[in-house]
């Protein structure tokens, strides 16, 4: 039997080509594009590019291993640099050392962080050092800070944004002053927080949205906040989403940072579940359940994380938490000292039901599951280095703590 | 306003606790974890590990951007070593010239792939050669190679699914002889395709299979084929599969090939829409429908790339077809010089209908449209090396190739 056929593929057309044409991943050409930042040039580089990303390093040190890990950073640099040519961005290095002063008066802080200076905006990048998510990032900060809704299908994909923080306005145009403050302010949050506008009268109605109004959405929340006292100033929106954001950056890969409330005092509810696997997707069924049910209980927060986007964490969550990612997992986590209790889940084909988990929660915010109940091994939490010894105490995640 | 909340971090949970207590993306260590395979070591190696992953790269080279390139990917084949280092897996490097004899008696064709033993089978790794892309092909590779599905919540989950070729079959239980042979069919396709099977009445009847019946989905089509002559033995699986799958792997991010039947004589329709976009979702439902009203017709095909699933290659494609990706596009593409033709689309508010769509397509399957029509600059597309002369002629895109 013949049909036809959607493909959905991808490397699929490169590869392919790849015998014939060289449409493959790129590889680094060995080509220095990626220059040191000097106080010297400073100037000059900043004016010469809409986009600038440094790469602020600890001074070059006399260690093997140092030296390898600067090496394989600045390889991924310089395939970023080539691969995203002709975007006008520009990367440079700034040595902690040589160049403490104008890391200084650039605000620059950590060491080993990369930076990306736009206009007059500092924006940090948390996310893992490679190439491909560095290009998204880069990619993301280049596009419009709002995209504008104006169909019945583009409302449907809006809708289906459901595990981020995203704000929609209804303006006259693209001309009004309220866009524009609109606008400004999706700025201060690109490309962590995703902006959207419509100036169409149908869209709007179907969103619920007044003229020069703002929703903001929570992440799996369906009824959105009404941002009160239209029409805004760019500083009041600023102000609006900085307040409600709580954990202020979520944008899948690069992500970071505390919950500004810590309602739990360093401890906090942690479930794994895979979105592209028929347990995991259950599972956050339930927990998305279980969130809604208790929307306004202030104390509960769930962080959910999809190991599918943290490959390279998959193993080490599993030997520092004693846990098995191939199945959902739901547990409490005290930040301070990565210490945590989990709930038991005998099998993937069994998981409990979101009275079963409010329970569980229940015990957690009460206090009668906490992580120290089980604390008989204090020390061999601390570091990568006691890989072989740590896995014997496997058994004692105490079952007592699960009902 | 409080409420309670359910976050959908990730990196959050360990950038948060970073300063405390390490939980970060992990750098390489320094420790060497990969070693060289030789005739002598191999039987010794194999034995050690359920899964052996190879590289088998070009001899070493005194050119210094080649030696780059190598120890990059060295650097990245031991980072993956070092995150999987619990998992059973070994990792080693095969020289094309000191090793050509066991390289030979591999199978090992092309210098500068990696391959994966797994038992009897060899699997080649076609994607992009990062760490996170790797671990995640060979964590896919550890995991069962048929999932479960027992609930109306996982019947939801497996419905979504719609972008892989999936297929799912009802069996008496785990013991089931014709189960038995489901999951040995299905480790011929491990990562690239997934299977699925249920052992519920209820899912069953949901799904409309019958017992010891296998149900093949292609991408997009709702409706499957249920595979003729029930129950099957291990071989007539995997015949079939073969048989209709077409673009034999497509498993996402690392993934190859060219369909088997290459009905347009090395051209190919070839769309871009960004699926968190609500452009590129808004293009894609149209893409759908076009795909659904036509699957009768043999002659289409169209190969539906999403850019976020390959930011390196964005800048690439946009350079080498000359377009912008930042909005859907839709093209002709000749995959033996790259040529091309693409739709125009004036505006992304403006996407064209399905029936538009539909009379284009038409067009290039008689020939209307084709990617010979513009070449008055046959010279260019060829290489890497004249980035700045080629955009010259980016306004050719011949109009009249469009209605």
């Amino acid at each position: 039997m013949k049909r036809a056929h959607l493909f959905v593929v991808g490397v699929y057309l490169l590869s392919s080509c790849r015998a014939e044409e060289g449409l493959n991943f790129p590889t680094y050409d060995g080509k220095d594009r990626v220059v040191s930042l000097t106080e010297k040039n400073f100037k000059q580089v900043l004016k010469k590019y809409d986009l600038l990303c440094l790469y602020y390093h600890e001074p070059l040190s006399s260690d093997k291993v140092v030296q390898k890990q600067f090496q394989l950073k600045e390889i991924v640099l310089e395939l970023v640099a080539q691969v995203l040519e002709h975007k006008d961005i520009g990367f440079v290095m700034v040595d902690a050392k040589k160049e403490a002063k104008l890391a200084k008066k650039l605000g620059f802080v950590e060491e080993g962080s990369l930076y990306v200076l736009k206009g007059d905006r500092t924006i940090e990048f948390d996310g893992e050092f490679a190439a491909d998510v560095l290009v998204e990032f880069l990619l993301d900060l280049i596009e419009d800070p709002v995209e504008i809704i104006n169909s019945k299908l583009e409302v449907q994909a809006f809708e289906r944004i459901e595990d981020h923080i995203k704000l929609i306005g209804f303006f006259k145009s693209e001309e009004s002053e309220h866009y524009k403050a609109f606008e400004e302010a999706a700025e201060h949050f690109q490309p962590y927080i995703k902006f959207f506008a419509t100036f169409d009268k149908g869209v709007a109605k179907k969103l619920s949205l007044k003229m020069n109004e703002v929703d903001f959405y929570e992440p799996f929340m369906e009824e959105p906040i009404a941002i009160p006292d239209k029409p805004y100033t760019e500083e009041e929106l600023v102000e609006f989403v900085k307040e409600h954001q709580r954990c202020p950056r979520w944008h899948s890969n690069f992500d970071s940072s505390l919950p500004q409330e810590d309602d739990l005092n360093g401890i906090h509810i942690v479930a794994f579940a895979e979105r592209s696997d028929p347990d995991g997707y259950e599972f956050l069924e339930i927990l998305k359940q279980v969130a809604r049910d208790n929307t306004d209980n202030p104390d509960l927060s769930i962080v959910w994380i999809d190991p599918d986007d943290f490959p390279l964490l998959v193993a080490y969550w599993e030997k520092t938490f004693k846990i098995d990612l191939f199945k959902p997992q739901i547990g409490v986590v005290n930040v301070t000292d990565a210490d945590s209790v989990w709930m038991e889940i005998p099998d993937d084909d069994d998981l409990p039901t979101a009275e079963e988990l409010e329970d569980w929660i229940e015990d957690v915010l009460s206090g009668k599951i906490n992580t120290e109940d089980d604390d008989n091994d204090e020390e061999d939490e601390d570091d990568d280095n006691d890989d072989d010894n740590s896995d014997e105490e496997d058994n004692d995640d105490s079952d007592d703590d699960d009902e």
